[in-house]
């Protein structure tokens, strides 16, 4: 194995809730390996963090005293992750490498930083590992100035101007999406998989149109499906729908007239773009892993710029 | 055991998805006891409703070759239930016995009514087991004109006129209420009972003016318990306030300008009161069950009649 596969010289991770993103990263910023797991925050107590990256890192670890440089963001630096990273305040830009929070490991062939998240004081606000996607758009793009579009279990709307994040918006869209479809009354009627782009465009125009009838439009897809045999990847795409169409609502002082950038997988974020689009906005897409990976890269540089 | 009770003339039973109520009744429509169990639609099979009902009143059966009058209201008749009872469409007065589905029993010693349930055709909704209520409200007061509102998992607004329910609309706050505050991001911020009434009114006025902004106020209940420690009281009854304020935001043609009854469970109901009497309304308060029974109570009268 070590024979055959070059050591890294450091490495990235995106520790969030439910998963543990690693990249075992040359000095130059190539990845040499991806490894996802589902060992996030969410399973582990603050005493398992570091055997979990041990497992992972072991054959990686320097033997001639020196150590391995660990670069994190995500939930890692949560109050019940592995070691606290306090939230920087917005507006501020993004933070680096001097804003990390250095882990007390007891292997001492580690060497552990973690990223801080944001937060914002009103309205009350917080993101974690999402400050480091957009630290690593704005390495490619210094000079955006426009609002950043990040789907996911909690959406976030992030206002971006001089280089600083100066305000930012979080929705709950993709969990009340998982609780409706999986947990609620609407499970009987909505599909498990499937996109029925007409009736997700409709959707969303009747919640743009009347968000506040949410609660009550809801309901209607599991009566359609009593009374008329509503389908149920039309129903999963109306659900979806209306749920971003609310939030595109509320969320509209954002986007409005603004430059929009989506980081985010392709199904959501797909989703995303054809609401806002059809609503005029013209928004890009971009590869949210990257960006996070962009992040960390620019904090390693950091790091040895600081070190040299 | 049979000495001392007297028997009943007839059973009224309300058969929701997650309980069973049962009442032995007199022919003068005097309750003999009351049975609350769990034996809800939710648990049974179509093939388990006559062994559990037989269950419950084994010891009422005539052993002189009669029946025993058994009327159901609820999801008993839903299509999953026990017998379909198919849904009467309104504009129409609450259905009665002669729109009641007989059930074909094992037991040729029971006589099982089931009453329907009412449907909207646009916008799509459904209730069953409300109508009852309706009817038992209206036996009362049969010349209300003005609205109802039935609180419980699924909220429902009524608008009856003429002894006839004109229109209806279903909200999903009672269930979004559970999820969200049991299994989304926000259990770890809400307490799991507790009431603070300011925190409640407040919220319930800022969702009223700004209901679009919903699922971005919700994560806020998060982030203030993350950055400021929010009491788990206060964000409960924010939750809450904020579910019921959009509610009342979206149902505000239902109520505004009307004369409103809430028939309800006390905590619930008196949480709708108190937004509603917020925004200058002045709902009376009914007992919900009270108006079940005198729904299931006119109905054998109409049985009754009929037979004579």
């Amino acid at each position: 194995m070590s024979t055959s596969i070059p050591h890294p010289d450091w490495i990235a991770v995106d520790w969030g809730t439910s998963h543990l993103r690693l990249w075992r990263m040359t000095r130059s910023g190539t990845a040499l390996s991806r490894t996802d797991t589902d060992q996030g925050m969410g399973v582990l107590t603050p005493a398992r963090f570091e055997p979990v990256l041990l497992d992972l890192v072991r054959d990686d670890l320097p033997t001639d005293g020196g150590h391995l440089t660990v670069i994190c963001c995500g939930m890692a630096g949560s109050r019940q992750g592995w070691a606290e990273a306090r939230y920087q305040v917005v507006p501020c830009k993004p933070p680096g490498i001097a804003e990390a929070t250095r882990v007390r490991t007891a292997d001492a062939r580690l060497s552990v930083h973690i990223l801080p998240g944001l937060s914002q004081a009103a309205p009350a606000d917080v993101m974690r590992g999402e400050e480091t996607q957009i630290a690593g758009f704005l390495s490619g793009q210094p000079d955006f100035d426009g609002v950043l579009c990040l789907p996911g279990t909690h959406c976030k709307w992030v206002h971006i101007s001089a280089g600083e994040v100066v305000s930012f918006r979080t929705f709950m869209t993709g969990e009340l999406f998982s609780l409706l479809s999986d947990h609620s009354v609407l499970r009987h009627s909505v599909a498990s998989s499937g996109f029925d782009e007409a009736a997700f465009a409709g959707a969303v125009a009747q919640a743009l149109s009347r968000p506040q009838a949410l609660a009550g439009d809801l309901f209607s897809l599991r009566a359609e499906a009593l009374l008329s045999g509503l389908d149920g990847v039309a129903a999963r795409s109306r659900l979806s729908g209306l749920l971003i169409g609310a939030e595109l609502a509320a969320a509209r002082p954002y986007w409005l007239g603004r430059d929009v950038a989506i980081l985010g997988e392709s199904g959501i974020a797909s989703a995303y773009a054809a609401g806002l689009s059809a609503q005029g906005a013209a928004p890009r897409m971009v590869n949210a892993e990257e960006m996070t990976l962009n992040g960390l890269r620019m904090a390693y540089r950091q790091l040895r710029e600081h070190a040299l």
